[in-house]
């Protein structure tokens, strides 16, 4: 993918899944304005946990959204995916130079990635060709945003000036830190982690039950190679993350089992 | 992954996006019904394209469905992999021996694979440990559902008798075919295509603008091994998929470029 020439001030597209009012896309923004010409179009409200989830269904809306009494951005009524289709075919009409997804309040690493709405806004500039960040905080506190909004400058920064590998986008995790305290920075591969699901079952006014789904995480690969081990080891964790979702592995093996003799259609047996 | 004893009628959990109520779990489950103890939780109504989204925000219920004044199964005001949670920790209390998914109306190949509600069932019930399959029947036409729901009866029986490789689900499509014209089976990657969104503008009776997303898909890569490619020349395509996302080729790539130093944090620079 070939960036921005040097000349031209590069258009930077950023999304979340938080909402356009979290503080998170607000941090992010102003720093990107530093180095770029920023277009922000986010959903009007909270998607997180929607997955790479598109909307199909019900026509899709944009608002103006204005913060601190000054235009700040677009807000969408569908999901982290929808506003990134919606601000290039729509808002910008060509790819921008970059798209930051973030800064997420919460972590997005191991098997947490294949429910999160911010990679899924990064996945799909990446999907679009364009050079795409995912940026999550890893703290569930009262979050500080400042080093995470100053590191994905950095980063920003650096895709711009060089080409990445295709059908690729990068997420990073930041320890919610003090810069001083970080260890480093890590390329990492994504982890190994199931959830502990419960259901939490409660009672209407009806006497109806419902069901609120909580849950606790167990790690299962403790690999300092791993996003969640180098998050907890305060390091900055960089995972470079694609969408060809093939088994390669398990291909091969299950070529040898001859499915297809075996569950032969009638009309192909001799 | 083990599987059932030989001794015991297998238990089969049920799911889809289509919606409890769509003909193609109807077809699945009643075929499913000859060879095991099948269990349908399945979405009130339709969740396409819901990607991997889970329900965090709001509590769920469970309501049981009647088709034909008969029990069907439970209807779930969720997402599909709402469904499968529920049901595993819920319903059945115990992982079931197998899982499948469908049958979609509709193809789940190629890029479409990330947008899938009827594939992320089948993700969430291989993360928490069940042999799982998706199945889709590739058409947008009135569908007829028999063979597709056959052969998934078939491979089902199969895989219960075999063990699986962990952390991977089979998701198969199928095209909408008499068994006849059936070429075979093929077992394929996922093909690489991307949808050229549009979206078909329109105004409301008051005259504000939204937005109807659509598109056609461009196909990338046509290769024969690849699922887009096998149905359209008629096979059965089975591709095994997991939920590692690391792009592992991009990742020793990464590597080279010394990140690390290049964004170093200010406390380690020395």
């Amino acid at each position: 993918m070939k960036n921005q020439s040097k000349k031209k001030r590069p258009t930077i597209l950023v999304s979340n899944d938080d909402g356009i009012d979290a503080p998170g896309i607000y941090y992010l923004a102003q720093e990107l304005k530093k180095i770029g010409d920023v277009i922000v179009v986010a959903p009007d409200e909270q998607r997180s946990a929607v997955g790479h989830a598109i909307t199909m269904n019900y026509p899709l809306r944009l608002k103006k959204f204005c913060k601190n009494g000054k235009f700040f951005g677009y807000a969408v009524d569908g999901t982290p995916a929808d506003c990134v289709k919606l601000a290039v075919r729509k808002v910008l009409k060509i790819n921008p130079d970059l798209l930051v997804s973030g800064i997420n309040h919460g972590s997005n690493t191991a098997i947490n990635i294949i429910y999160s709405g911010t990679v899924s806004a990064a996945t799909e500039g990446t999907i679009l060709g364009i050079p795409s960040i995912a940026v999550s905080l890893t703290t569930y506190d009262k979050p500080d945003f400042r080093y995470a909004a100053k590191f994905s400058r950095q980063l920003a920064s650096y895709i711009l000036k060089r080409s990445i590998p295709k059908d690729m986008l990068l997420n990073v995790n930041i320890p919610h830190l003090k810069e001083k305290e970080i260890q480093g920075i890590r390329i990492t591969r994504q982890g190994k982690s199931r959830w502990d699901d419960t259901f939490d079952v409660r009672r209407d006014p009806n006497n109806k039950e419902y069901f609120w789904l909580t849950g606790k995480l167990d790690v299962v690969d403790s690999s300092e190679e791993t996003d969640l081990i180098s998050i907890f080891q305060k390091y900055v964790s960089i995972t470079p993350i694609h969408f060809d979702l093939t088994d390669y592995k398990a291909l091969a093996e299950i070529k040898t089992w001859k499915l297809e003799k075996a569950l032969q259609p009638k009309s192909r047996k001799k």
